[in-house]
């Protein structure tokens, strides 16, 4: 969250309910999902009035798409040390595998903002478009390197990891047997350049002796 | 849909009338998407009370259900001709394209689905589970000819690419300029056996000189 100067005084103030209103929300969202969370229960937790946490938020999914964003944030910090992009999903789908009402948020909001009049069609089209260039410019950084193959365009590539990671929430989210992070493991596993057969050294392997 | 008897008389009037107005409902979620169709238009196609479509749809779920449920045995069919489970995705995501109401449709429903006390839940799961499995089947016999790559297994391949089957959808109903069929054939690539390097004729190609 940018912030355009130094905050103080009141504002900061503001500014400190309002992360404090985003904590509860995650908290709440995170162990009851889209469905059983309420207003009333986010400003119990932080000993506000609704109306009170409505002047912070101006509706209820302002709350929502600003407790996805914070997701985010929290999950790009999460996975600063990680340099492969396939890497970074794979931990951040097992850390959701621990949220599930946050990943139930994600799935039923992303649909429902589909709809170009849903107040989160902007937030959504944006997220994808940003989250797609970032992934691209780490895939292009492991091309360089030899680790990622060359033949798959990185910019597909990257639309395909984000699929893979919205997809398989989806059916998560329907049988909790299904195992997100072996699934991410295996997509990087495609992702990956070939082992062996190096141009510049393509001597046989002899597996064949 | 399978029926225990060969149906006739009223019995089959009353299938005949089922099936007419589950066409009619799929051209009205095609053109409209989920949030602009109505049952009233639906009935009005078939020159029907709105009373008398739920005589053979107890609900609108109900009826949304079978929609998706004639869409994907329609797709099967229209597929029923390509040997290789990611070339009918191919082929169906491009069908799709030419019909965002239904995809909408999909996206919405599968996502609502997700709680377990929803109508559609337990259709979805089957879904998955049953979609799964032939396309695992289908993957496996591409194992067997060496067009698929025997590295991953191909239970994780079949999860991964109804994901990105969904995830895509999700892109393209927030982005309409995402080449679905591009991302398709980009993760085809990614599933493929590599083309050299038998292991039964490891000589090498030669590049190098």
């Amino acid at each position: 969250m940018s912030t355009p100067r130094k905050p103080r005084g009141p504002y900061r103030k503001g500014l400190e309910r309002r992360e404090q209103i985003l904590r509860a929300a995650l908290d709440v969202f995170s162990e009851r999902g889209e469905r059983g969370s309420s207003l009333k229960e986010i400003a119990d937790r932080v000993g506000m009035s609704q109306a009170g946490v409505l002047h912070y938020f101006e509706s209820r999914e302002d709350l929502l798409l600003a407790v996805l964003a914070e997701r985010d944030a929290l999950d790009t910090e999460a996975t600063a040390d990680v340099m492969s992009p396939g890497e970074a999903v794979a931990r951040t789908v097992g850390h959701n595998a621990r949220q599930p009402g946050l990943v139930d948020l994600f799935v039923t909001l992303s649909a429902a903002a589909s709809d170009p009049a849903h107040p989160a069609h902007a937030f959504f089209k944006r997220r994808y478009t940003d989250l797609g260039a970032r992934i691209q410019e780490g895939l292009d950084q492991g091309r360089r390197q030899k680790q990622i193959r060359e033949d798959v365009d990185s910019d597909l590539m990257a639309r395909l990891l984000l699929a893979v990671s919205d997809g398989i929430q989806l059916q998560w989210l329907l049988d909790p047997s299904v195992d997100m992070t072996a699934l991410v493991q295996a997509f990087n596993r495609m992702c990956a350049a070939a082992p062996v057969g190096d141009s510049d050294d393509p001597s046989p392997t002899g597996e064949g002796d």
